[in-house]
């Protein structure tokens, strides 16, 4: 994996002076416009084809009361991704993304057989019915964290790198994953998860704490990322991790969403941190501890509309934005060709 | 016209908790559904069809200096509106809206005779090439302004509504039509325009004063809006006051865009204040007064990505957002039909 090459960025501003418009004047667009000229090495950039990789897993931890919803929720999540009916669902068809959904290592998957063979379902390759309770020792051995990763690349290569998908947004579904995610945050982050807030909330965090203490009791200092994975991280982020690395390797775009997908590409620049120049923050979630991970990975969100769902629905909003900055860098008439005087 | 019915707003919530995802999880997306749903009192809303309506004229103030580029180009980029090739174009192409272009009263428009027929252009209705130099004068005769009022109104009739329009961005075009929106924007909302910077700018906010001193020596209290149009106004920004008013009078999305369409925005709703409940802010524009402007609608922009283009670009950039919120309401499964526990 290589770093973007400024050059192109170069390239792409030049080109953009003469487009149509005041300089400058589609803002951000034009600065995604850009990336993506570097990413891809040209001027005509696509983001398309576009694909969501919904990753779900279940949580150990989630026996300690951190969510509103039993875990059964994560399997019949997905078999509503499967039928179509979910939010990123929804969201993706209308800006025209494939949404592969993986079986990373839910526990109750009753509901996921009972949807049936689905093309864009990967359900051979879960590695265990869900992390341990990361208050009781590790989340899970780190051979199976590395195993995990390794399944990310290879669904990525297998699924999205056979169909030219040129963006990927990252989603996930797990019940707890915020609290596994937060405290992978905290970890490699900021040392503490932070928030006040309702008795769940404060539950949350101390159980945040207890396991930081339990798992790294010798707080300073980063922790290496296949050691916190298998401490308190989730299957379904390790396997995020994983397709982000291999999909920023292939020079596909990669679309962050919320706190989870956000640790899981912060994890994956620690391990590449050319990595990085491959990502787009969608946007700024109202989950506290996401804002932290976005300011570790200096990435700017490009939306903020109050959302905290997850499955990837965030970075599928976004990827309109990133469609309009590669048509704005294809299509866009120049001062020369429309025969409009520039300044 | 009648405000939305708040009833309408409180039955979509409703619906909203039964969608598979934790209550309020989209945020904004689900605020801008419960709209939809209140303007078209249905829970099945949608955003389409879409149009953008681009307004173009001249302003006679560009003889004072105030713009970056010769008053040549307005007629240029309409031209360029006609062959598809400019910002609005290319991002209406990718949200499937389609593109109107007025001819308010362009100066120079030997390009749109070039350009030829084009069955999306409404080319016979200029009350006059432009408005005249409002440092020496009204802009235009107060009779003009309403004119270009019910120009505005008629358009949304012929061309929108027989096509079943249901959201509609308002773009415009004018060489130096943010120095007429900013003494539109000061008349009746702030009292004065504000920004420093470097010598155009200092030139143009001179300009705004000695105009407003001018005009509305006695400077308390609003203007009334038609007052305010025929001093200091545009011909394509009355034409955008008449399209928002006659749109959001037949339950169309009227979709804000920078500040030249925001003021038309403002004054609509000075004139009809039910109109407001219409109107979705798409973004926050760079232009220095577009806040004022919303604040003083008491909307909230939907993204903030630093774009100062006009043409309708942030306005068009949003429909997909509303095309999302119709797309949410519509077609996500609920608990009960997806057999996922709710809490």
């Amino acid at each position: 994996m290589v770093p973007v090459d400024p050059a192109w960025l170069q390239r792409a501003a030049d080109y953009q002076a003469r487009l149509t418009m005041p300089t400058g004047a589609l803002g951000r667009l034009l600065e995604l416009g850009r990336h993506l000229c570097a990413i891809q090495e040209t001027l005509t950039p696509r983001a398309e084809p576009a694909a969501v990789l919904v990753m779900a897993a279940d949580h150990g931890v989630a026996e300690e009361g951190v969510s509103a919803y039993p875990q059964e929720v994560t399997g019949q999540m997905v078999a509503n991704f499967l039928r179509g009916g979910a939010a990123v669902n929804v969201l993706a068809r209308r800006q025209g993304a494939w949404v592969f959904v993986v079986d990373m290592g839910v526990k109750h998957s009753g509901p996921l057989r009972a949807a049936g063979d689905h093309p864009d379902f990967v359900g051979d390759r879960p590695l265990a019915p869900g992390t341990a309770n990361f208050l009781k020792g590790p989340a899970m051995p780190r051979e199976q964290a590395r195993q995990a990763v390794a399944v990310g690349r290879q669904v990525v290569v297998e699924r999205l790198a056979s169909l030219g998908v040129r963006a990927v947004a990252l989603g996930e579904m797990g019940i707890a994953n915020t609290t596994s995610a937060s405290a992978l945050t905290a970890a490699p982050v900021t040392g503490r998860g932070t928030g006040v807030g309702d008795d769940v909330w404060k539950h949350k965090v101390a159980v945040i704490e207890r396991a930081l203490e339990l798992h790294f009791p010798d707080r300073r200092g980063p922790v290496e990322p296949a050691a916190a994975l298998a401490a308190v991280g989730g299957l379904e982020i390790a396997g995020l991790v994983g397709a982000a690395l291999e999909a920023a390797s292939r020079r596909m775009v990669v679309v962050l969403d919320g706190l989870i997908s956000s640790v899981a590409g912060l994890l994956a620049a620690r391990l590449e941190p050319a990595a990085r120049d491959y990502f787009v923050a969608a946007h700024r979630s109202v989950e506290v501890g996401h804002r932290a991970v976005l300011e570790a990975l200096d990435l700017t969100p490009l939306l903020d509309l109050g959302m905290r769902l997850g499955e990837g629905s965030g970075a599928v909003l976004a990827l309109n934005l990133l469609q309009c900055a590669a048509d704005v860098m294809r299509d866009l008439a120049t001062f020369e060709t429309a025969g409009v005087r520039d300044r």
